[in-house]
């Protein structure tokens, strides 16, 4: 008799403990639904994501037949990073995830290592698996987050207004340049292309910031309060940084100059390279977000505290569209943000 | 340039309604997360359901490159029905759902029928479309339920207790005729084999019951003071009803004589075969619930209420394991119930 899902699921999710018990959350795993009790005034936020083998991370590296113990794990690690991601975009802090794995066959052993890969997110943010579907076909992984905040505080993409200067934390383009790294294409194609060599450190460094993102929580939930707009820069500043002029009925302007590139990304590309991967790579999952200038200094602290960097990009402007410059230079053709089809 | 995902989002589901207000949505589509604001001293029930194409619908019949008009919004209709029923089997009423699509390729006007598919049981249930992800892969669809629900009053699958009555509501047994009617496998495989050639109005009935199940909200909600445990039946009797007996800590004796069966498949299987179909058929997507035997006119009131057929099947006893009769007659080797791997 084969391993039924209801002894799958037991052993690779519950008995690995991502089931784990935390207030507000009254039922997990094991029933037809589970139950979240909402703090007092709090109201719950939630996102799903689906990634999918192939188009959302490397197929070939990263197969169920793959002999590399560690893919299902850095698969996993990611796929709960980009949407713990979407709450701190939302200025909400963690409550709880449910999962939906499809996989091609049954691979309790692909299943343990994906759980595995879970565990230290689940456990850093306090964010336990209550429920979900375990399902076969194609390999594909849907994640909805639930996030606990209150409405008044949380900033969303239609608060931007003109005159608030737009941030970004951490530095932009490792994630595509791990992409170029490992083979696979980014947001961009193949349009990036190394002047030197990565050393291992660098490229350690640039596939780490692809594979296992920081989600910006608790740096959006100090500095929500004095947060215009916000978004997470999954499909890279220009396609995000858009979503929230085209919600908010407001433009931009842009310095591609004061954009944040880590080391490692300046240590492997051109300057101009480095500025393509950060506009339109993706996947950095770095927070955009708005602030009046007077809370510039409330908003450095926040981030300081964390040891987090911050930067300031650009700002909003009343006229429409976005204009991007490097310095006083205007840039008449950027290039496209990323097509999801 | 090609129509980006979030043009073809508002498109295909925005502007068909499906994005609803309704009091305890604070916010819908189109930021990094929704907001949801339960009913003072209500919880949010949750649960996420994945269908996979050729695992939980028939591909042949169904494909994005199939020419049928109506596949597409039978797919998406029988996919939040699924979920809704999951809502029901916990007392929950439904608010908001977030859905998660894998297309293999742009396909506007599929969309926009799988999004018309979905929009006579979210307007029914007053539960519109709050968020979620599109993505390109092999067809499948996940969808998230979110309901709200007094904590106190929902019917844990652990509550069942020895001397309470089992109850199903509807009739069994048909949607597993409709798979092997369509020419695809339901949880039995191959097993049924019709005795009389079904006419078009059973027929007709059968698919319906599959394509279109009921989800039982309107009795759950009315009902659920007096069950003790409930589960929606979706692998079939015998493994769900195997679910509550586990979680319980109980056993079970069940008499197949009693069990309801529609017109239509008592027209079209011998009684064995009519067994089969709801012990093990699955997806039938009616509620198994335990009551004590003072409840039972009470729950009987609630059913005829809405004209919904009421069965008492068995009783839960402090006996671990289920024992099956045919009347008086032990049932010595039952089918096993539907194994997802």
């Amino acid at each position: 008799m084969p391993t039924s899902e209801f002894e799958l699921i037991q052993r690779c999710f519950v008995d690995q403990g991502l089931g784990f018990a935390r207030a507000g959350v009254e039922l997990g795993i094991g029933d037809d639904c589970a139950l979240i009790a909402p703090l007092a005034g709090e109201m719950l936020a939630v996102s799903l994501d689906t990634l999918v083998a192939g188009v959302h991370f490397p197929l070939g590296s990263l197969s169920p037949l793959d002999s590399s113990a560690a893919a299902p794990a850095l698969i996993a690690n990611r796929a709960l990073a980009v949407n713990l991601s979407d709450l701190a975009a939302m200025g909400a802090a963690p409550l709880a995830f449910t999962l939906g794995l499809t996989l091609p066959h049954d691979d309790a052993q692909w299943m343990s290592e994906f759980a595995r890969g879970l565990l230290p997110l689940a456990r850093q943010f306090d964010c336990p698996l209550i429920g979900g579907d375990t399902t076969r076909g194609p390999l594909a992984i849907t994640i909805q987050v639930h996030g606990s905040v209150n409405a008044l505080r949380a900033p969303r993409r239609s608060a931007a207004r003109a005159g608030e200067l737009i941030c970004v934390t951490g530095t932009l383009g490792d994630a595509a340049a791990a992409l170029q790294l490992i083979g696979a294409e980014s947001h961009l194609g193949r349009r990036l292309a190394f002047s030197r060599e990565p050393n291992n450190s660098d490229s350690d460094y640039l596939r780490s910031r692809y594979f296992a993102p920081s989600p910006r929580v608790a740096f959006a939930r100090a500095a929500a309060p004095f947060m215009g707009a916000c978004i997470d820069l999954s499909d890279g500043l220009l396609g995000d940084l858009g979503h929230i002029l085209a919600a908010s009925g407001v433009g931009a302007r842009l310095d591609t100059l004061t954009l944040p590139f880590s080391p490692a990304l300046s240590n492997t590309l051109d300057p101009e390279q480095c500025e393509l991967a950060a506009l339109s790579g993706g996947d950095d999952y770095e927070l955009c977000f708005t602030a009046a200038p007077t809370d510039l200094s409330a908003v450095r602290d926040c981030a300081a505290a964390l040891g987090l960097p911050l930067s300031v990009v650009g700002e909003i402007e009343t006229q429409k569209g976005l204009r991007l410059s490097r310095g006083a230079e205007p840039i008449e053709s950027p290039p496209s943000a990323y097509q999801h089809f």
